[in-house]
């Protein structure tokens, strides 16, 4: 086990009808005046938005509001939202979404106290500021994790760049407010693309290293478990508290804990890959890496063979004397995902082959991507075909 | 699920070569001048006082000295502290060892801001102060999870009262570095009884509940494995680091997380009463939850009883068609500690069946006791009796 720092500081507050409690939290941080953040506007249908801000009006916290970030968040947005922080000179964020809506107010909490472009902070060209407003959360769709982590993710649509963002502690949201209830009514894509988002977290983690790693490795098999289980289950019963609840709990630890800090940094080659769609074609994310990763994992699996078989006995339960066993996990894996409705494939989100060198050229300006496989453009390119 | 609330602010250090960097953490804080505290004087021998004491001065950064804390660690011990931090300006406190050493820092930390006898706050005669002092921690012993934890349990001698403490937020560790090197040189007991707290910790949350809980099940389920295999190959080969990170990072696993606090306030009727035999024979923690915990099982399964089939299977991996699971589960789980070393019986303690009603009337001082089975001083004493 490598040696690691744990910290994480946000206050997260999980159940129902917790919501309201986003003001009396906020008015701890001796915050006046925020900006209230969100996406396309679910909110108003959900009910979020009045509950939110009734409890805001309670509390004696003016806002300031800005609605219209999109499921794969842009950076123009980001700048919209940073001069309109400095113009009405609010004193924190309140991100009520999902990772989108986050990920968009961490960049900008940091953003207004950056003096050029934030985007120069993601190309690694200028260091992150010291300072952030503080950033709030009520999350409306458990997926990304970004609830409990400093980190973003924002799209220069310009450059076809979908690219990283932290500036450290400061990026943390001080209080997330998770109600599961919130996600009752959320459309079948959203929680079948958030749940494999997921998935998808703690295989970055779980297949990044050939060390043992015992006591995590075994949470992160029982986090996938529970999600494999759980999700059917609340696609067809969308409204069960007990069930969304798990959802939401998994959503959060696939991505934060200290099984996730023992492990290290992660592989994170599929996500980079994934990103490279996203940006080009605006497909859900989750969508992307339900493409992406069994492609990779066919790709990579003999780095790391221990791993991925003991993947299949431990979550699949697929018996150890099996023939393939390692190509019967990635099997499942697949199937699990087209068989609750995801694409698996480019053809099934009207991707063509013909973009294949475009998709993985985009991804290579960052390569090598990936730990336990360093992947160049060569290999990037094999793992899309075989994704074709 | 119960609506939970999650915090903390621990920053969590793991690794080799890592107690070096204590200095440097607490001057972070500001903090000039600290008390060391620790316990028998084991970090003479295995080289961490000198390394702590270094750091100490490479960071410019005062110290005085207190030893001598038990391991069930005493009030009146925590009472000569407070004195001593007051008589020379501390600001900060430095608990260099196990439970027992950090448990006393927090009621120190508090206890220097309350004017009378910090006692009275066990009593819940007084609140507690709203302000400590900041406690930084070099941990020696994985065992109690007290590193990123705000409880201590602390033994009144006079009053023959084991009992816990909190004073919220402000008795968080700051700091806790864990450095599996440091364990190398254990006795095999502390080792042992290290872990079999960490299970204790778990069955308290496990078992109080009858609901699915699944994430967080699966959570547990997956940690107790872990610790079921890596402690009999700790015992023999004491000095592997990798066995020892993984009992390290169960160990705090164990009492902190997501995974727990959804599992809301727990049982902990075998804890109290564990803490009347300790307080009356002085024999250690883990000794006395080996010899409480089977003999509860047997008494309050019937209240839970899908819970310990689960157990039984998952834990055990014991085979459903099985008859008498649950018993062969508990029989499982006391043979473990047998097999190990551990006493299972209070004869193998030397307590006589002739102490019972006196252990039990001290126990059921702060009854009812537990969840699944509320335990009055009847049930208490047929639960010793089963000890027996």
């Amino acid at each position: 086990m490598d040696n690691f720092t744990y910290y994480n500081p946000t206050k997260y507050i999980f159940g129902k009808n917790t919501v309201q409690q986003i003001g009396q939290e906020i008015s701890k941080f001796n915050v006046k005046k925020v900006l209230l953040l969100y996406g396309s506007g679910s909110i108003f249908k959900n009910g979020v938005y009045d509950t939110v801000s009734e409890s805001l009006k309670e509390n004696g916290i003016e806002f300031v509001e800005l609605g219209g970030v999109k499921p794969n968040p842009v950076i123009t947005k980001v700048y919209e939202a940073i001069d309109l922080c400095k113009n009405e000179n609010v004193d924190g964020i309140l991100a009520v979404g999902g990772g989108s809506v986050l990920d968009s107010a961490k960049v900008i909490a940091s953003g207004v106290f950056f003096d050029g472009d934030i985007w120069d902070v993601f190309e690694r060209k200028a260091a992150p500021p010291k300072k952030a407003l503080p950033v709030f959360t009520v999350l409306t769709i458990s997926a990304t994790g970004s609830e409990t982590n400093p980190y973003a993710v924002i799209t220069n649509e310009k450059d076809k760049k979908k690219w990283a963002f932290t500036a450290g502690a400061v990026s943390f949201p001080k209080v997330a407010i998770v109600d599961p209830t919130v996600q009752f009514s959320l459309p079948r894509e959203q929680t079948l693309f958030g749940a494999i988002d997921m998935m998808a977290h703690i295989f970055e983690f779980y297949f990044s290293t050939a060390e043992e790693n015992l006591t995590s490795r075994e949470i992160f098999e029982g986090i996938l478990r529970s999600v494999i289980e759980t999700l059917p289950k609340v696609l067809s019963e969308p409204d069960n508290y007990e069930l969304r609840a798990e959802l939401a709990l998994a959503g959060t630890l696939a991505l934060s804990g200290l099984h996730v800090s023992s492990f290290g940094q992660g592989d994170w080659a599929s996500h980079a890959i994934e990103h490279s769609l996203s940006a080009f074609y605006d497909i859900p994310h989750g969508a992307g890496l339900a493409i992406i990763f069994p492609a990779w994992m066919k790709y990579v699996y003999e780095n790391n063979s221990k791993i991925f078989e003991r993947f299949a006995e431990k979550v699949w339960r697929i018996s150890s004397s099996e023939k393939n066993l390692i190509l019967k996990g990635i099997e499942a894996t697949e199937k699990f995902f087209k068989g609750n409705g995801a694409p698996t494939r480019l053809k099934d989100v009207n991707i063509s082959g013909s973009s294949i060198p475009e998709l993985a050229e985009n991804a290579a300006r960052l390569a090598p991507l990936g730990k336990i496989k360093k992947l160049n453009y060569e290999n990037i390119l094999n793992i899309l075909e075989l994704a074709r």
